[in-house]
């Protein structure tokens, strides 16, 4: 016991001086160095300090709301991953409350701004959504992981020869480790209700509609923005049509969207517009989706914009 | 020198230790005592610590980028003011750089928001804007600061029994706190570039146009988000009128809109009507302005679309 109090602060105490403490007074002193100095920065920071005439003012670390990143050792992927998950702010009306929880794709990129409009649109003087758990998948092997089947086509339907989708096809071992492992140690640790949605940004976008197709009892809700429907031949668009029934039921929320990623005639464009017209054609019984297109977006601005709709679509207030 | 280090150590343990850590793990049965036994929460970390069974998972706290917060003695306001301050991600291609810096008002409930959007319009894959400074001016007597006169008068033009407003009437004080002691500090801590934006919503709308008015030298652009123009029977509007000469030279950007704030027979739309109407009639040159109606959000959530727009605006990209 006394030993892991002692390596709880030892660890804690590392982190503070090693992390991100006295940066302010120093910023602009420190900002050319923190790159090269990295390890040597507690000593720069003492002697920088003894250098610096003193000031009127005080700084600390701002404090964002509670969020962590939680280690999981994954036998399924054989790996470790490093997962991010934003709480919710909480008051005393809150405090036997339980949250729906949205897992994010591409966390490195999508995390934070997701947790931003989470907190905002769950204010009290806004209420737009509830307040919701968000966990971050940051990446390992991107497109491994974020594909739904072994293919090396690049968008135009032709052979690439960069290399750079050999690893492709490991959505199935994704949504196992999801479900099997990240799942559980999610709803053993937080405050969460069933209530899940998943959401992808282009090959996060296949992979949020691929889980939606093949394992449709793992989440509520998707969101899908910019989903890269060009994939393999266009593979998601043929297994939609096949897959799906006409008539069949699905109570799902289901938002996918497309920005302007080459103008209306992009690949793009077209895989999405194919894609509404197959769900419509469908006519599933429970399912309550959305279309959007902003033509004022790009594929990289796309999130921005979308995800503040997805969640008001979902949350339906 | 010996005494500095021990009591910098010593501050960095103790926020550490009281602060975010060890949270993660036992989130599930910390949440309803956070707010009971705020002071009690080392040890009841260390209690269920040993009290939990072993997990297969770790859990440390995730880092938001750099934010810290600066206080300040405010000779002219006779307060302890705290600012946020957020510098952008750097990577080696900035370090010789300089940053423009936003000001918002409001900044308990914007500074995060700002914060999000700069970083991830900055992004090397996205450059919608340059990497900025986001300083957060969070309200210590908000009717005090963020008014232009002083006044009892509500949004009908009848007098507020409430007591509300009584305090009013403190933009011309907050403005010189802004230029002669937090501008000051800003400038001498921080890689900032001469380039200034002025932000705020609602009565810190009416504050950032005021100051355009009043010190048109403080700042280079404004974004004023649902701006009361009803405050003082419209006094704000009366001052563009007899302020702005016709023709007259105002190199600024200048951003505003308002949301769905009552139906566009709402005061708060025939405002931003009025002042729009006025601005144009001008003929002002050099000033690059924006008007936005966005009737689709609320008067507490325009700010979430309007402070993206109004940011590509600022930087035209």
């Amino acid at each position: 016991m006394q030993k892991k109090i002692l390596s709880i602060v030892f660890t804690v105490l590392s982190t503070s001086l090693f992390g991100q403490s006295k940066e302010g007074k120093l910023s602009n002193l420190l900002y050319a160095h923190n790159k090269l100095m990295y390890s040597f920065r507690w000593l720069i920071i003492l002697f920088l300090s003894a250098a610096l005439p003193a000031q009127s003012q005080n700084t600390e670390t701002y404090k964002y709301p509670l969020s962590e990143i939680v280690t999981i050792h994954s036998k399924i992927l054989k790996e470790t991953r490093k997962i991010y998950v934003h709480c919710p702010k909480l008051d005393s009306a809150d405090l036997n409350k339980r949250f729906p929880v949205l897992y994010v794709m591409d966390g490195d990129n999508h995390f934070e701004l997701l947790a931003q409009y989470v907190d905002y649109l769950s204010r009290p003087d806004i209420s737009a959504i509830p307040k919701i758990i968000v966990v971050g998948i940051p990446n390992t092997e991107r497109v491994r992981d974020l594909t739904p089947t072994q293919s090396i086509s690049n968008y135009e339907g032709k052979p690439d020869t960069t290399g750079q989708y050999k690893s492709s096809g490991g959505n199935e071992n994704f949504f196992e480790f999801i479900k099997t492992e990240l799942m559980p140690i999610i709803e053993d640790n937080y405050k969460t209700k069933p209530y899940k949605i998943f959401a992808g940004h282009s090959f996060g976008g296949i992979s949020s509609i691929n889980c939606m197709l093949t394992h449709p009892a793992m989440f509520d809700a998707y969101i899908a923005i910019s989903p890269s429907f060009w994939w393999d031949n266009e593979y998601l668009l043929k297994l939609t049509e096949n897959k799906i029934i006409s008539g069949s039921t699905l109570n799902k929320k289901l938002f996918y969207c497309n920005g302007n990623e080459g103008g209306s005639n992009s690949f793009f464009h077209k895989g999405l517009l194919k894609f509404n017209s197959i769900i419509a054609k469908k006519k599933i019984v429970g399912l309550d989706y959305n279309y959007k297109y902003y033509p004022n977006e790009m594929h990289m601005t796309v999130p921005i914009v979308a995800y503040l709709d997805a969640l008001r679509f979902i949350f339906n207030r």
